[in-house]
């Protein structure tokens, strides 16, 4: 059952200091997680980020770096990210034990991601628009500098934590209804967009708030691939405005 | 009710590694603990641990250092030591959670101690033979190599996640954005099912089962008012395709 925790993959985002990188890597392998993928990191590889990993220096070397968080996540099902303020998001974040939760969920159906941002400012909002979920880990809040290595600690410990409680749960049976993937999602979104413009409800020239709204809107939903294809076919019926001829 | 956090006492016995006691301080410090006691350090003070403590070196101003763990918890009424390893002691380990609510508990009444041992060899027969409970963070079998300042993080962590769930949960501030009731989303689904209609994506004989998977999908998000002002605002626009003359 604790295999569920290698379908948790660790993004971190822009890290600046390769150190963390090695302490990142260790804190995850302490807990059982191994699939890590670095998003333009500073500087990797790096002696730091080796040295730091200690035993752990097998996830460095497995580690892909990729230049942007969307390919980062492509093929993951649920997507989680972390927070230390809210920040105009309408997600609100959750505690570390339910969002462990959701993602054990989900990793039972296909990678999920557990994604932390830059050192100094965290993520951006747009990298926060590719989360289903948000996590913000509570703490002092006289003194909440928590470091990249602590918090991936914390949070690798939650989820093995939580997994070892659900242990004992029964295998649930195979879902004829897989979740959609980010890529597909991100396609759907686009297809709305483009749909919302054609109905003339979307400013083309000022999309920007009102697909936010939506974006956050289904990627808390948790979508199946059956379903995005329902809202697929609903789009391209309203784009043709129902199939009959147009003015 | 977070206040009970200061009187958990965090007691390193014989570190190695300066540098870890400032780790541990700024990782008790994100948590809201303040009470550090050293046992014998190797090195201390010392510029690595004021290094690493970052914010946290008032914590090191006020930090103990005594010969001996009796002295570090002798006004203790509570004294729970971490173990690695199970070695012959009669009081099995505790997880994380239910060690922090021992404590938690136990901290109601006076102060109490959370022991940290050795980097290489943790605490002693006899320095556990001092503890009223002992806690085991679950880590990976294949490499359990968890570093003196992560074990901090995690237990305090789990000190003030527990706490927090202790407290009674405050009344939440006003909503601007209150949920939907039933009946707004109830008057939501009939607009979609004529919105459905007139795109002829929905069939008006069998509307059945397409709007019972629609409903499942928007009554798992738990719409909010404005979003359904939204949703219903895009549904008029793709009636009426876009507000232009329809065939």
């Amino acid at each position: 059952m604790l295999e569920v925790l290698s379908r948790i993959r660790v993004v971190l985002v822009g890290t600046t200091h390769p150190g963390n990188i090695g302490s990142a890597a260790r804190a995850m392998k302490t807990m059982g997680l191994s699939d890590l993928v670095l998003v333009d990191p500073k500087q990797f590889p790096a002696a730091d980020a080796t040295a730091l990993a200690a035993g752990a220096d097998d996830l460095l070397a497995r580690a892909r770096v990729v230049p942007s968080l969307e390919e980062a996540i492509d093929d993951c099902v649920w997507v989680t990210g972390t927070s230390a303020r809210q920040r105009g998001h309408s997600v609100p974040p959750l505690a570390p034990e339910p969002a462990a939760r959701g993602l054990l969920d989900h990793a039972r159906q296909g990678t999920v991601a557990l994604v932390f941002g830059r050192e100094s400012s965290g993520l951006t909002n747009e990298e926060l628009d590719h989360c289903n979920a948000l996590v913000q880990i509570p703490t002092n809040p006289g003194f909440s500098s928590l470091n990249l290595a602590a918090a991936v600690q914390v949070m690798a410990y939650t989820c093995r934590a939580t997994a070892l409680s659900l242990v004992d749960k029964p295998i649930p049976a195979y879902d004829p209804d897989p979740p959609a993937t980010q890529a597909e999602l991100d396609a759907m979104f686009d297809h709305l967009q483009r749909a919302l413009v054609a109905i003339e409800f979307l400013d083309p020239e000022k999309p920007r708030h009102l697909m936010r709204r939506l974006r956050h809107l289904y990627l808390r939903v948790g979508l199946t691939r059956s379903e995005v294809a329902i809202l697929r076919g609903i789009l391209t019926h309203a784009e043709r405005g129902g199939g009959r001829p147009r003015a």
